[in-house]
């Protein structure tokens, strides 16, 4: 039996969400690619509802829900683009989404999923009590716990992006992602299947767990992350860790000032606002160009939610 | 006899510079429309080579040049994206480019134009030198001068861009378009005759000349322009000004705390990067909701090429 979602999942998803998300544009640059000495084509998902690619998990997963007038609603626990996305979703539907947040979150990180029309609830700063909240909620409430990525129906939704990806540019060669709890990186695998595409995650030399787990076979800690990629500081899944030993080629790593310089790069160059966690992908090109000479090579830019007050290279 | 370039010419230029630009795209943001009140369309001219709308109406210029083989290239004075543009252009039909700049303009302008093949040539901050200089190199070489906005060809070249829009949207009721020199706003009312769709400049308060030209029928001096939105400083062009009052419906101004708040939502929401410039549409919206209440209107955001050491927000 096959784990997780499959193939014919990832096609359905993209059904199922295709009257709530955006058909994301692709874009290139000639300075890049002579940069890289391949050919860049970039997936716009910092366009994407709601500034990152979770919104099409989300949907995925609160779309199969049962029907809302007597649904409870949905909890998760993050801080970051996930819980934006799940507000959004469950907003959709008309339903209630509890998000439980670090109480250090950024207070406009907060008004954002507030805006979405989530329910903030904050929580202390560990995971332990991240997901003690989360569960405490779910059981008063009755509310259905989505998790950001250990998830099947948010890993079918993260791989339509890779689907639409090869449907604008079929000979794509190589998939560049960048991985944090494996979300996206899950789904990308499982969409490309068949396709004879490589796909290879990318991640913060400081939040290496998917490439130790990958080197050794064995699901790693994450340990103590420090990267400026705040998407990318989560632990890698057991659900998203199976699917990327069976579908993924490989795992580089970024440094730093590899991720500020990408991200300032397309910054400049693309005009695209991109979050550092999108950047890890062009920073694993220029930091290991021998790699990707002469390919096609695709890079999904997962997201554009930045503080705007705190650029890295103003610090 | 018309004055300036015709429909038509428009519709020639856009046949003739399309194997060489982009055909950028049209994004929307629900918040944005739902802060102003109306449905708006941002064309992403920012995404153009060169990072703005320049490379249209350079384009045209150029590919009407004699063979190039004999020809002795062409020259400009600019600090700004006609000279990148320009450079660009010459290159790829091999002509020389000779670009004046003034001594104290950034050095990261005159790297930029560099890297197009542009050969830059200093002169002193003032108008008067940067022509004098541009006339010597001209006599000298027997370049061509290319003028950034005042210069018909120029103009049918930046009307390109409306017609585009109208294409990909066409039941726009109204179009916004920032005017400096006037290239692009004579541009648009050329190109956008016979649709009935109203055209509209938006301008600095702190560079208001071509509000102050279209109000009294006079053609008014620049005076001391002191705004953020560096492309709009230069003076209102002659040919500019006909057509600008032949076509135009009105011209609005707005503050500079308008501009850059503007600047920094487009960066927010559209997750794009603009330069001040191309946010003065947006912010005559939000300064003026009243006079586009309900209305579907379209924006061209013209640049995006700005300091990402500086942003206006963090000083």
């Amino acid at each position: 039996m096959d784990l997780g979602p499959s193939v014919a999942d990832v096609a359905a998803a993209a059904v199922r969400i295709a009257p709530h998300i955006h058909h994301t544009p692709v874009m290139t640059s000639r300075l890049l690619d002579a940069m890289v000495g391949a050919n860049l084509f970039f997936k716009c998902e910092n366009l994407q509802r709601t500034g990152a690619f979770k919104a099409r998990g989300a949907y995925n997963a609160v779309l199969q829900l049962d029907d809302p007038a007597s649904h409870p609603g949905v909890v998760t626990h993050s801080s970051g683009n996930h819980a934006g996305a799940l507000a959004l979703s469950a907003r959709t539907r008309g339903l209630a989404a509890y998000i439980v947040m670090p109480s250090n979150a950024p207070a406009s990180k907060k008004v954002a999923v507030q805006a979405y029309g989530g329910r903030v609830i904050e929580c202390a700063p560990t995971l332990a009590d991240r997901e003690r909240t989360a569960g405490t909620i779910g059981s008063a409430t009755g509310a259905e716990f989505i998790h950001p990525y250990n998830n099947e129906r948010v890993i079918a939704g993260q791989g339509t992006a890779a689907l639409e990806f090869l449907k604008d540019v079929p000979d794509l060669e190589v998939l560049l992602v960048p991985v944090g709890g494996g979300g996206l990186l899950a789904g990308t695998a499982v969409a490309v299947r068949g396709h004879g595409v490589k796909v290879i995650g990318t991640e913060p030399d400081g939040a290496d767990d998917a490439a130790r787990s990958f080197e050794t076979g064995i699901l790693q800690p994450a340990g103590t992350p420090l990267t400026i990629a705040d998407g990318l500081r989560t632990a890698l899944g057991d659900i998203n860790f199976a699917l990327i030993r069976a579908g993924v080629d490989d795992i580089l790593t970024v440094s730093e000032t590899g991720i500020v310089r990408a991200m300032r790069l397309v910054w400049e160059r693309l005009k695209l606002v991109i979050e550092p966690s999108a950047a890890v992908p062009l920073g694993a090109c220029l930091e290991h160009p021998e790699r990707f000479a002469g390919q096609r090579i695709g890079i999904i830019l997962s997201g554009g939610n930045v503080d705007l007050d705190t650029l890295p290279w103003n610090s």
